[in-house]
């Protein structure tokens, strides 16, 4: 058993446990491995598993050596992901993605994407910052039918702390690196969303899509699970 | 109606309307007012409400300006709270909350109240610092049981990183300022939740218990009310 | 005339000059000097001048020293300013001071001092953090009846952002320190207007609401002398 | 109308309302969107609009794009703008532009076009850092004329605080990333207008010469419009 | 003597005394020298001495240089080191080398080449971070084998923490810069590992395996030196 | 067994099985804790252990409280350290404690009573900052005649790199916070330290003489257990 | 003779020789020791040599327990120093003490009375800020009177620039802890003078007024000394 | 005459008053410049002048464009410097130039350049970094025959401590960006040499080779320049 729970590739030790720890398999972020070691794992989890497959982070490179073995991968270049729908429960709940501006969008559709293949129904409300607020105050439907909302934010990142005021439900803040001089690649919205003076926020590392989608996943998945 | 919703006592205006948008009162950060404000602010929205009343980061003289009007009111030393037990709807869920170490217990009661009074049970586990990974290990069954965690370290933090290995749950960090040198009073935590390895993590703002302790209700709230 | 212009007190060398240069006198920073030296200031340019006088981040001995020569010198306790109204010129214009929090306040009084010392009628908007956005979209009229705006912000700033995106007119933003943690003594919010989403903003240091009121009052000014 | 005012291509919505609550159209931001999007906002601008359009930091091939379709579109090399000259006022006031050196001139230009097309008559003053300061001196009328002055230095950034000395208007300070080493890409110069020891001072992000041009043009616009 | 110890190349001035007082010959940092330069120096040490070179940080390029003189000379491309493995004594001890992830592998490998070179016996564990723990745990007997322990880990660096409660012997941290956002290119697990909240740790630069290595082997060398 | 390993105080979870782990019994960090707390904690492991036992960054107040129990703690006040020395281990090796100066000194015997209780014999060098390199110069035999070194320093801890540059043996660097202005509390020297161009070193957090005497033991240790 | 140089009083190593290596004696940071410490230091220099005797950053309490032992010591409370004029040489050169304001004269004492034991003639030139420029341009004749300049300089710390472009002497820049907010405790002028765009300019760390007397006081030397 | 002074490109104001205010004409910081703004500076300084004319941190694109119109002019690719050597005084005194390392030859050569050309007698000393202290102080007699030292170091800068020990007359610091992790691009050594525990040293910008050569030669010519 215990051998079957981790596989040593060499370069790498696949956790093929964490499924049953996490209810989710190991997602591989390329960025820093070569594309064939990016590879290698996530073929590694394909043939060892049931359910989804995603790398985060990864080039077109990587997708072509996955796809030349198993063409059902799929790659997303504005998320740059390499991904394979498989075993996904039904869509449930509903996690609102919403950004600021245009520029956020590669991080917000990593979010969609990863909250997608967890399970949860996800809707996208873009371009929606606070310099024109009229655009958010008509979406105050969309907002209100959100069980949790990740909000994806660069500049100042002042869109998390509005919309935290206005709803009730968790809101998960993804600083982006938009911007120039002291925004200082994402620092800025970061510090932002830490000190927000509205209440119900955490924070996830800047331009990490991923990890945010990831966890509004588990808090969705929470409400459609009544309590044992 | 609009009237009602904002009280405006010259030095604040208080937001009367936050209980219908956000479920739970306005909650009064103590620190940086004079006594006497924040007090004045308390005892208007004891006056005003029907729901628990909270004050943070407050020193005694704020208890007992409140006190002598109110004496229902109690003063919390060690986690720096006022606050008065009112309306509070029956516990339900499970938020854990856990600490490294003995010196972050302040921060983790913080949090400990505040979900309590948002009407969650709240479970502690306390000085389970990665240092000694055995004390760790032997409370798995604990760590299994909550609904949502929320986990309390200073030094190197690392002990996020380790839980959000083991569960399926959502887990807030937070970071405390708990250490010397280059813990530089809470960043080194904080960026090492930040960049934490596992997933399913979230961060809130160095000692920030309230926050944790307030999102962690949010989400706990959201397992005891089947989907709609 | 030279001889005239600047005042050598071994310590320090008045600049009687500036009020020509400037419009208005020189204003003393007190906080790092002795009060013997800051008092000795204050009162050079009570004598050489006509105008009003004024003396920033003052405590109270400075003002007693200036008070027991000169009875008309003022301290205004929460600002921390010594000052004298003397020649004012009659009120212009309309400069409106918005505060986010009760906390804000000190910055906020030093603002609107300054402004009115320089001739601006000013108006107070305290209290409109965007965590109750109500408080502040049911203040639309004041917005738009000021000629310049003033806004002091601490925590994350976003209030800057967002009245910047309904206002015509320029708004200076004061960061201020007040907040824990990440907030980083005012850093959070001064980063935080720096990168504003929203157009016609500038920023000023933290915590100075003497240098916000002081620009305020110059470009107030700017409305009520029709262009030559 | 609220249809009308805001415009959902999907990846941006189109704040048509701006011209009305701002007086001046939405400005695009090119950087960090892909040219085709850049070109869709602008050429959305230009067809719903009827005023000037602008795009900051826009390369050449955003230019191609919109100038396919609409020949009257024109670039701005140094100032890395595409631009249209349309509905502008007639130039009013004086808006003086200042540069510390030549390596300034690229933020300087942009701050140059971004007040001409929201109206205001705009002079040039440049590379008159204060490593020559007889070079400043020499142009006191210069300085003296203008009734807003935007000060734009790399390096130290000495060059705003001896201006906001010598002149009673509004100085707008924009830092810029010319230096190296400890000059941290325009975080020295920040940092030290942001302490100026000069009044009268207010500064926007590096290298913002867009957001100084626009919050000028404010400031000039109040003085050729007499109280009402 | 004094002659021989230092040899002056002109732009390089070679410490053939260093084996006498380190124990080891000087090793050549290559990057920031041009190729020329660094090959020259490895050569001067290979014509000059008996015992190892080793040129780090390395590109191909170096190795071309001196492989056409002694074609000996080997290069490791994942560690970008080149070397000559020539009178390395007997290997004895054992260092263990850990790394947390894939990424962290040419740094790890350039620890593992430079106490190899030392004359250390060296063992690897890698990719046994702690999001997967029992990667770590079914380890135990490697990690009590090793006399010294050298742990490479980017991200949040929460691996030296665990692993130091586990052992009594050494353990030498290695940050590395894998990661984003304010993974801060190794400031974040730089910071963790000096606040590990386990005893028994000491930390290298970022990314400096062959630091790490080369300590590692003084240490180990200590036990197989019986005390005289 | 397993309960025996952690003791439960509610505040605290002490781990008594640490001495096994670890070969030391837990160390107790005071700062941080209540007094009350903290004696509690030492005199649990005094109750249950044999060896020594040591409390660090501690006050007065704590070495009354569990003398009150305890007469035989002793307190020392430079090194703020509570201890008890009981089956300290026959002192073996040579630790050798350097100071650059004389400021140094509170760090530099915390790191020695750490060492001489886990049974290193310890010297000291105390003052020999390279200002006057003839004091370092003239202590060649004392640095040849240690096993480890760990060398303390503060200001800019050149002195680290001089020392690793003359000596075959591990040196621990510990950056002390004695300077001002720039040295940024320890910063310098941490940061200089970690770019030592002398190889061989390896550092710990500021001020953490504990921290580099305990290494200091462990490494020691080693070189009086020849290989097995 | 060896023995002479350093004096070995346990917990400091007076380095005796320096008289001879450097031309002064060594002068003793008084912060960070016991004043019991400092004074035996102080009371050793004066009895083992025949030149000045300084100590800085000293308190009142040093100057008394020397003052006990040797009434001719002397105590600059502004300038925090203890020292006894004693065989220095006759007054030669001219070094320009230049202070920005008048709370950095602390600073500025302390060079003006560090280079006069050197032996340098000082002349003082206070509170000339670039606020007020005039101030500045009316002291040419003693600006270029000077052969050597220490500028002293809080707040922005523009002054050193603007003297550096009007003098074709060498010039210290001093930068001080005087201001507040982003002033970050002498940060701002420290990157300010590094940067400055004047060229004939170096810097020394925040507040230290000795080290730039020290320095001054060497230069001046030079041009009293005429090549040999 | 005030027209000579000062010529103006447009987008250049050459300052030819330079030479007269600081004893060496104007010198071009080319880099932010384009080619063709560099060149045209360089070649007005040429035909304006009789002095030298220097272009630092030049590519060999603006030499082309200089050499184009007047030969003369030479290229110095280490140093990355454009010059023309004309009008230099006779050499005198002496300046030494000491390196730490190799890679930071770049910055040593344009000092030495920068010095020469100012008049200056130049030597170099280099590889002399403290790892190998014993290259360093068989060079004693070319450190005491210096008037002024110029010492360029990366890594952790402590050559500059060191060398201040040991002679008597000024050292000027030049940090550079040699290194990595964190060296941070050249902080490190500029924290390291703004803390020197030796006195007699200021220190310049990071890699700022040519403010240490200016500044040198400023200093060198004070010696031979007897007193007037």
């Amino acid at each position: 058993m215990r051998q079957l729970d981790t596989e040593n590739l060499g370069f790498a030790r696949i956790d093929h446990h964490r499924v049953l720890r996490k209810g989710f398999p190991e997602v591989v972020l390329c960025d820093g491995k070569t594309p064939a070691q990016a590879a290698a794992i996530l073929l590694r989890l394909y043939h060892a598993g049931q359910g989804p497959v995603l790398g985060t982070r990864a080039d077109e490179q990587v997708w072509r050596l996955v796809q030349d073995e198993v063409p059902e991968f799929t790659y997303h270049p504005l998320a740059r992901a390499v991904y394979l729908r498989r075993g996904v429960p039904p869509a449930c709940g509903r996690v609102l993605v919403v950004s600021a501006g245009t520029s956020d969008l590669p991080v917000a559709e990593e979010a969609v994407l990863t909250a997608e293949l967890m399970g949860a129904e996800v809707a996208r409300l873009y371009d929606v910052g606070v310099a024109g607020l009229h655009r958010l105050l008509a979406a105050q439907a969309e907002l209100q039918a959100a069980r949790v909302l990740v909000v994806v934010a660069g500049m100042e990142g002042a869109l998390v702390s509005v919309i935290a005021g206005l709803v009730d439900k968790p809101v998960i803040g993804v600083p982006t690196s938009v911007g120039y001089g002291t925004q200082f690649a994402g620092v800025t919205p970061l510090l932002s969303m830490l000190n927000a003076c509205s209440s119900g926020v955490a924070v996830v590392n800047i331009d990490n899509g991923f990890g945010a989608g990831y966890l509004a996943a588990l808090i969705n998945r929470l409400g459609s699970q009544p309590d044992t």
